[in-house]
């Protein structure tokens, strides 16, 4: 099953916000979504949209990351969140997370391994038409039975 | 219109994660919403419906606030928005955001009056059986045509 599947099947709020997946790498995640399920009433992007929209392209790179892993069965849960909206959205966006910060990727791997847990800050931004509008950073933590 | 069917109108995204109108007081604002549209693969509230589900129980106080001053032209943004998750959310949930500082309010007047630009920290939490399972608080900025 495709990933954006996957969203749509296991996170429905991912389909009624129209979330198309445009690359999802353990690297990269672009996430495209148009304005209109999720406008306000000044037909902008609505906060709680866009907070969520870069809070799934953050979870789904961690996701595809444990998946590598074979540690797809961990419970992987945000403990707390930063959003900051610099512009207001007026159109379809995307919301983008990059990590290639191998060395933590490394300790996040040992710490899961040998306490079965482990934390790692994740940042993602919306851009509309090649402009930084929101920025995220979340706090993530990865569970699992040993 | 009632409150409940202005926001599904207005934000589709409210009427997607199924948000009901318990209360909507200038002091005091409930929102119920149903596990099911708000779920993650987990079977747990997805951490972005709960984001937006503050944020909006926030918003719309504020809103109701605005609209008592007759400042209902007024533009409301949020500037910046921080979510702790304490608990996981397995079960339907209520959004919760209370205001009662009269002295602050009074100060959010004046500024927006002189200035056309008041600024406002709104708190909000989540409530699930009656325990708190998540605190949000959010920097709302309200700017007028003067």
């Amino acid at each position: 099953m495709g990933i954006e599947n996957y969203l749509h099947e296991h996170i429905p709020l991912s389909a009624s916000m129209g979330v198309r997946v445009k690359v999802a790498t353990p690297e990269r995640v672009e996430l495209w979504l148009p304005l209109a399920p999720n406008v306000n009433h000044q037909r902008t992007v609505f906060g709680g949209s866009a907070a969520a929209a870069a809070t799934l392209a953050a979870w789904t790179l961690l996701q595809l990351r444990l998946d590598r892993l074979k540690a797809d069965d961990a419970q992987l849960v945000v403990q707390r969140s930063a959003t900051e909206y610099k512009w207001p959205i007026t159109a379809d966006f995307e919301a983008v997370c990059t990590f290639d910060d191998e060395a933590t990727w490394a300790s996040f791997e040992r710490a899961l391994a040998r306490r079965g847990r482990a934390r790692l800050t994740m940042k993602a931004r919306l851009i509309q038409e090649a402009r930084e509008v929101v920025t995220f950073a979340g706090d993530f933590v990865a569970l699992r039975d040993r």
